[in-house]
C-alpha cells in the first residue's frame, strides 16, 4: 500500500521559528551605511520597519516564539504536506526517494504568506496602519495583500508596470483581498514622477517599484514598508517550512541525503534548508543545494561583495553574492529568480562552504516541470521548476549508480497563474535565456571595486 | 489555542465509496430509451462507457472498494482538510460554527479529479486507449486530462468555443497534462461540421461539445466517453468527500445541523451530502441543502420529468429536475452551475423531501465570495460562492437567534483561474443574472408534455 502524503495535524505545527544566526560558525557582516561605510544601527531602519521586526532582524536567539495570532492564521493551510513523488520515481525508474514540501497549498499559492502574515501581524502590533511594498510577477504583492486582509491593515502594492499589464490575475487577486495595486512607475511618488518624466515609456523595474514603496512608507508616520525576501527576519519566518519537514521525515524514519530549493532572494530555500544546515553543522552528512537560474546566476557566477539591495541604490550595502545592483537579467518566466543579489545569510553559508549551488536554464526547468506535472499532477511555478530539474537529474544519477538517495525539495509554489510559460515551452517558442559569459563578465567586472565582506 | 484545520493522515483515507442507491427508500426510475420509452439496458451504453463503470452505474451495493491504484493517486492530495472558518465566524460575530471541506486542494483545483482519476483507471483497466469529453469553463476537461496523464491514456477535450477563446489558462493546463483540447464545434466530427455549416459564427455550447465527444467515442473501438457529473457512478466516486468529512467531524466530536453544497450537475453536493443523507434516513436531525444559481434554477423552479441529459437531445431520457434540455441560461461566471438538469439521484432525494434547495443570484454569490476571501484567505470558484452565500446567511440567522448551529459546506474549488468575475464584481459591472419569471415559465411550460417519473 503506497501512500504519497505525510501529514501533520494542526496541533503539530512548530510553535517557534528557528534562527540560524544562533548557530552559524561566523555571522555575515552587518549592512553598511553607503555614505559612512560604517555598520548601520537598528534605529537607522525605523523609518521603514517597525521596531519588533528590526529586533528580529538582528536577533541571535536560536528559537523565537511564533505569536498565537500568527499560528492561528497559518494553520488554515499549515502544516503543509510533505509528499513522496511516487509517480515521478516510477517514471524515472530510480531507487532515489524524492520528497517535496508543498508550499503551493497557501491561499496565495506559494511560501510567501509565511512571512507576509507574520509581518502584517508585527506591524499591526506596532500600531502601523498601512503597509507598502513592491511586486514583480505578483507572488509577493498578493501574499502581503492576504496578510493585510487578515490583520486589517491597508496595503499598497507598487507592481512593475509590464507585469501589471501582463498579469491581470495577480492584480485582481490583490484587489479581492482588498489591497490597492498600481503600476510602477506611478505619479504617486516623487521618485515615480521623476522616472516618468525622464522615461515616459518605461515598462518599470523592481528597483523602481522598491524606490516608490520605500518613499511612500518613509513619508508617512503610520505607514511602513515590507520586504518579501533577502532580509534575516524573512528567512526566520520561513524556517517553519524546514521545521515541519524535519518532523515529517522523523515520522517516517527518513534521513535526507540532499536538501534543495530554488533561490531568487533566497527565502524559500532558506526556509527549508536552515533547520537542516543546523544538522549539518552538528555533523550530519548531507548535501544542501541552492538552485538558481542561468539567467541570473548570482551565486554560481557573482562575487561576494557589499552591494545595494535595490536597483535604485538607496538601501544599506548588504554583504552578499551579487551580479551588481544595476544588473538586468534577460526576461524569463521565472520572475522570482531575477534578483541581482542573494540573502546575506544564504550568501554567507555558500561562501563558507555549507551550501552548494547549481544553475539550470529555462528550457531545463520547463522540461522538468512538464515531466513533473504529468507524473505528479501538481503544476509548479516557473521558479520551482528549477529545483525540479535538480531533483530529476539527481534521481537519474541514482538510477545509474543504484544508490538509494533521499532527496527533499521545497516545492515553493504552483504555476496556475503563470501558465503562459508552459504554453510557450510546449509550442517550442522558449530559449534558454542564459546570460552569455561575455555579458556576465562585463557586469561582474564592475564589482571589483566594491568593498569585500 | 484556536486551530482551524482538521486533518486526516493518508492512512485514514476511506477505502470504499458509499453508494446511496443501497439506502434510498425509493430508487429513481432507470433512464429511458427515447424511441421506445422503455428502460435502457446496461449493454445499450457499451458504445460509450466501459463495462466496469456501467456496472457501478446500476450497482445497489452499499460499499464499493476503491482500487488501490486510485487510492494511491488520490492520496497525493487527499484526505483534503476540513477547516473551521474562524476568521469568518469572528467577522460575523456568530455563535454558528462553519466548517468547509476544501476540495480546492487537488491539482486541478476542484473536486472533479475524484471521479476523473477513477474513470481513467477503470477505462484503462478495460483496455481503453483514449477518452473523449466536453468541457465548458474547463474544470472538468482539466480534471480528466490529469486522470489520463496518471493512467497513460490519450485524452481529447472538446471545449466550448467561447470558453476556449476566453479561458486560455484552462486549455494550457490540459496541454500541460498532455491532453488535446480543441474548440467546439470543430471540423473533426460530422456533428461539428454540420453545426459549422449551419452556424459558422456560433460560439458553441456544452450540448454541441457533448455531441462531438460522444460521436468521437462511439466511432472508435478503443475510445470511450467520460462524463464529469450527473451519472450515478460519478456521485459514487465523489462520496469520498462526505466520508472523509464524517471522520473529521467525529474526530472533533461535532454533529452537523446543516450540510450544504452548490449544485450544477450535482456531483460535489452529492459527494459531501450522500453519506449524511444516510444518517438522516437513519433518524438524525439535520438539514441538507443544495444551493443553485438563480440563473439556472433547475431544482427550485424546474419540474421533475424525464428529459435528455444533453442539449442536442441524443442521450437516454433521465428522470430529473429540469428546465428543458434546450434551455439556455443567462451568461454568468459560474459556468459549472449552468446545466439545465440535475443528477437523477439528487433530483429524487429532493423530490422525496430528504434534500432542500435554495437559489442565490450572482451578486449575492460574489458578495459572499469577497467576504470569504478577506476573512478566510482562500478565494473560491464562482460556483462555490453560491454555497458561501448560504453559509453566511445561516450564520447571520444564528447570530440573531443565538443558536449554536454547526454548518458544514463543500468548498468545491478555488477561483484562481476564474478571477475575472471578481474583477467585474469589484468594479460594479455585474448584474444578478437571474432568469425572469416570464422566461422561466415559458421554458417550463414546454415540459408539460414530458413523461413524469
Amino acid at each position: 500500500m503506497r501512500r504519497s502524503k505525510i501529514t501533520l495535524s494542526s496541533k503539530e505545527i512548530p510553535e517557534k521559528w528557528y534562527n540560524i544566526q544562533a548557530d552559524m560558525p561566523e555571522l555575515p557582516h552587518p549592512p553598511l551605511n553607503p555614505e559612512t561605510q560604517e555598520p548601520i544601527r537598528p534605529e537607522d531602519l525605523e523609518d521603514i520597519f517597525p521596531g519588533n521586526l528590526i529586533e528580529q532582524e538582528v536577533s541571535q536567539e536560536r528559537w523565537i516564539d511564533i505569536p498565537e495570532e500568527v499560528l492561528e492564521k497559518l494553520t488554515s493551510w499549515r502544516p503543509t504536506t510533505l509528499n513522496r513523488a511516487l509517480g515521478l520515481e516510477d517514471y524515472l525508474d530510480t531507487p532515489a526517494k524524492i520528497y517535496y514540501k508543498n508550499e503551493g497549498m497557501s491561499p496565495a499559492g506559494s511560501h510567501k504568506p509565511n512571512t507576509a502574515i507574520a509581518q502584517a501581524y508585527y506591524n499591526k502590533a506596532a500600531g502601523v496602519k498601512r503597509l507598502t511594498t513592491e511586486t514583480g510577477a505578483g507572488q509577493w504583492g498578493s501574499a502581503l495583500s492576504l496578510g493585510c486582509a487578515f490583520f486589517d491593515l491597508e496595503c499598497k502594492v507598487y507592481m512593475v508596470k509590464i507585469s501589471f499589464e501582463q498579469k491581470p490575475y495577480r492584480r485582481i487577486m490583490m484587489n479581492t483581498w482588498g489591497a490597492d495595486c498600481i503600476p510602477s512607475p506611478s505619479e504617486e511618488t516623487s521618485f515615480g514622477k521623476k522616472i516618468l518624466e525622464e522615461h515616459p515609456d518605461t515598462s518599470g523595474s523592481l528597483g523602481i517599484a522598491i524606490g516608490e514603496a520605500i518613499e511612500d512608507a518613509a513619508s508617512s508616520a503610520d505607514t511602513k514598508y515590507s520586504l518579501g525576501s533577502v532580509l534575516n527576519h524573512v528567512m526566520l519566518h520561513q524556517s517553519i517550512i524546514g521545521l515541519e519537514t524535519k518532523k515529517q521525515l522523523e515520522k517516517i524514519g527518513e534521513k535526507p541525503d540532499i536538501i534543495a530549493g530554488c533561490i531568487g532572494g533566497g527565502s524559500n530555500f532558506a526556509g527549508l534548508a536552515f533547520p537542516f544546515v543546523k544538522d549539518k553543522l552538528d555533523g550530519e552528512d548531507m548535501k544542501i543545494i541552492s538552485v538558481e537560474s542561468t539567467a541570473c546566476p548570482s551565486v554560481t557566477k557573482g562575487p561576494f561583495v557589499f552591494d545595494y539591495g535595490d536597483t535604485a541604490g538607496t538601501t544599506p550595502l548588504l554583504p552578499m553574492h551579487s551580479l551588481g545592483y544595476d544588473f538586468v537579467p534577460p526576461a524569463t518566466h521565472a520572475g522570482g529568480l531575477r534578483y541581482h543579489g542573494m540573502a546575506p545569510l544564504v550568501s554567507k553559508l555558500i561562501e563558507d562552504g555549507f551550501v552548494e549551488s547549481k544553475a539550470y536554464d529555462q528550457l531545463q526547468a520547463y522540461e522538468a516541470g512538464i515531466i513533473w506535472a504529468r507524473t505528479e499532477g501538481v503544476i509548479a511555478a516557473p521558479e520551482t521548476n528549477h529545483v525540479l530539474a535538480l531533483a530529476i537529474e539527481e534521481a537519474k544519477k541514482a538510477a545509474e549508480t543504484g544508490e538509494e538517495k533521499t532527496i527533499v525539495i521545497s516545492w515553493s509554489g504552483h504555476g496556475l497563474l503563470d501558465l503562459s510559460g508552459y504554453e510557450e515551452f510546449l509550442k517550442g517558442n522558449l530559449d534558454s535565456s542564459s546570460m552569455s559569459e561575455e555579458e556576465l563578465q562585463e557586469s561582474i567586472k564592475k564589482l571589483n571595486d566594491n568593498l569585500k565582506p
